[in-house]
């Protein structure tokens, strides 16, 4: 008997229907002699619905308020699921975050799991149904922030100390690129915890970022697999340590991604002196803004600098009207910006111990004209900023460069 | 400074528009230097939509799993009106069932609230936002079963020893008759316990039966008013003992009331013996089926009776099942039904030292051809059967038989 975790979506929550089919995916664990805990998160559309109710209400609401009206919406499916599953003859019921208890962090809305308390519900023997994205805080309820279903179902698989965490979503697992792009792109069969983070965080949102980095901590391992379509054990993408993949799977590049949701920033001739680059980072950081790529060109003979970076598309408006502000402090002369651009990752465990991974992207986007505005590199992905209008063929050509392609299209 | 509980339905809570109003409401109660709890419904419709979903899941849905789902609707409500009051800075915050908590017996779906302890809120000193219907039940959720909120709130009010709890409805308050039938029916300004309870039982749809029970029992004053209208102290009905309605004020009729939802039943040729009635109703109460009027005629010549009683509507083909299951043991020849009746009421606690009410009654509607099909009397009350078709005459002859029609139309 293995404890699994299974973590269904808003899709495969998304009406009775769906919630009774999740059932007779849960009974056919059960009924293979597991002890299973399921996380599931709101209907689809159900927590924008309440979201905005909260926003509607007061643009300034209170955080501890607004979990009390967002975490309902993960209650109501965690009812509904236990009532399907004894409907269908397996034993189950429901475990609030209060109940469990999910202890969580003060940080309302944005709450960080603290601890887990399964001893009760796994001794029952009934399958315990837990309402994802939610949790406890000093008795008032809490939750995780948006797409923190994947996390709580993470948590549980670390706290039950489960064999696995497989989280049931809308696709089939994890791709070697975004197959709507690249129609011969591969699914993955493993892939590592490392790697999937830097694909998780460069736009592949099969699952939440934190998600993959707590499994990473706790050496949960994690299965991704479609809600809608059977398989056996062997379907979807299992999300391992680099020791569990071993060298025979290892691969140089495991996938390539894409993310148009950055926007770039230039401040030309900022003065090429020490603590330029500090007065330019430092009001973006104290007003919350995630800076990514930087660029800086070597100095002009006239003694300054241009200085290239990215921030969030989202948080554009908000990094110009900062710029703007500290102009006179950072001394520079002209603000450029540029939403237009995309960002593209290739990710792979494989390039530390092989050169010209780099050299091979730049080539190849050079061959077809594509030009590089800047790049950063981790020891596992090199990231390159381009023209957003050339997204798609820079992923295309770089997927055959790098040996990506599929014998036949997916 | 008095203690004060305000009750929302529904209609009130459906919107964020309407909860604004609510809030605005409240904060004029807070702003008169009052300490305010207030108790809220879920928004119009999300419970019927959150009933069905259960129902959609399993007939025979768990009522514990039930309770989670249906608790949701009004958890929702209390956070957005605690964010509504807090942005017209009015300090307030939600506590849900389990939070306070309000301990109720384990009969989920249908639980009744044991201790409501509201010390914690009050100390806050902050508006308390408490949902209706939901309470905990050895750590569980449980609720009280359809319109439960209005006995929320009187338990509440109770529990805080308020001055009184104003239940806010769609209503301006509580009327000598529906004015839907009787344009001249006149908003009563004060109604004992008693007469409400009859009123309320016989579908006047003011408030919930066992509310009022409620409040009998634990003495608090209920002020029934409209959300939608604004009024002083005034406005509204008052619900409160005999002994504070005084003598001055006491009518020999406050109300008449109106219930087409019972059917009726006539078994023919009943063996007139001992226990013969008992075998008729011993069955039905087995089935949970509750009677309500019955007539037994004076026996024929041949030693039999005919036996009239009614039943709720929704219960009356359950009824003549267990009926014809039971002939031979009962014995009875016919078995005849009509749901096409009507139980008109007369209520009013004056009527308790006054002969003649019951025969002013038979008079009236005797005078324009109505034909009684069945009478029931109490201490304060005069119900009559009679055919459906006649219950708005009915009502409208006897309002001003006994003297409540207004000067000039409400």
């Amino acid at each position: 008997m293995a404890r699994i975790v299974m973590k269904f979506g808003g899709t495969s929550m998304a009406g009775i229907e769906r919630i009774r089919a999740v059932a007779a995916r849960v009974k056919r664990e059960v009924d293979a002699g597991h002890q299973v805990a399921v996380v599931v998160s709101a209907m689809a559309g159900e927590t924008d619905r309440l979201v905005n109710f909260c926003r509607e209400a007061s643009s300034l609401y209170d955080p501890r308020e607004y979990d009390v009206v967002v975490a309902s919406g993960e209650q109501v499916t965690s009812g509904l699921l236990a009532i399907a599953l004894q409907a269908i003859g397996v034993p189950a019921r429901s475990w609030l975050g209060w109940q469990l208890p999910i202890e969580t962090s003060a940080a309302h809305a944005s709450a960080r799991i603290e601890t887990i308390a399964m001893d009760a519900a796994l001794a029952t023997g009934e399958v315990a149904v837990i309402p994802g994205f939610q949790g406890v805080s000093e008795g008032r309820v809490s939750t995780l922030g948006r797409g923190g279903s994947d996390t709580s179902a993470v948590a549980v698989a670390a706290a039950m100390k489960a064999e696995r965490c497989d989280i049931y979503t809308d696709v089939d697992g994890v791709y070697t690129t975004d197959p709507r792009i690249v129609p011969r792109a591969r699914k993955l069969k493993r892939v590592t915890y490392e790697e999937m983070l830097e694909l998780a965080s460069v736009g592949a949102k099969v699952l939440q970022t934190r998600s993959v980095g707590l499994a990473m901590k706790e050496g949960v391992r994690i299965r991704v697999l479609s809600s809608f379509v059977d398989g056996d054990d062997d379907t979807g993408t299992l999300i391992v340590s680099e020791e569990e993949l071993g060298d025979m799977e290892r691969q140089l590049i495991t996938g390539i991604a894409h993310d148009k949701n950055e926007a770039k920033i230039t401040l030309t001739d900022v003065p090429d002196r020490p603590g330029a680059v500090g007065s330019i980072f430092t009001p973006l950081a104290e007003a919350g803004i995630n800076v990514d790529m930087i660029v800086q060109n070597i100095a002009h003979s006239r003694g300054s600098t241009d200085v290239t970076f990215t921030v969030p598309a989202a948080d554009l408006a908000r990094s110009l009207d900062v710029l703007t502000k500290a102009q006179d402090a950072i001394g520079y002369t002209g603000l450029v910006h540029d939403p237009r651009v995309a960002k593209i990752t290739v990710v792979g465990v494989g390039m530390r111990s092989h050169a010209g991974v780099a050299a091979t992207m730049f080539k190849t986007l050079g061959a077809r004209g594509i030009n590089i505005q800047a790049i950063t590199t981790s020891e596992i992905k090199v990231s390159v900023l381009i023209d957003e209008d050339e997204t798609e063929l820079a992923v295309r050509v770089l997927h055959t460069a790098y040996g990506l392609d599929a014998e036949e299209a997916a």
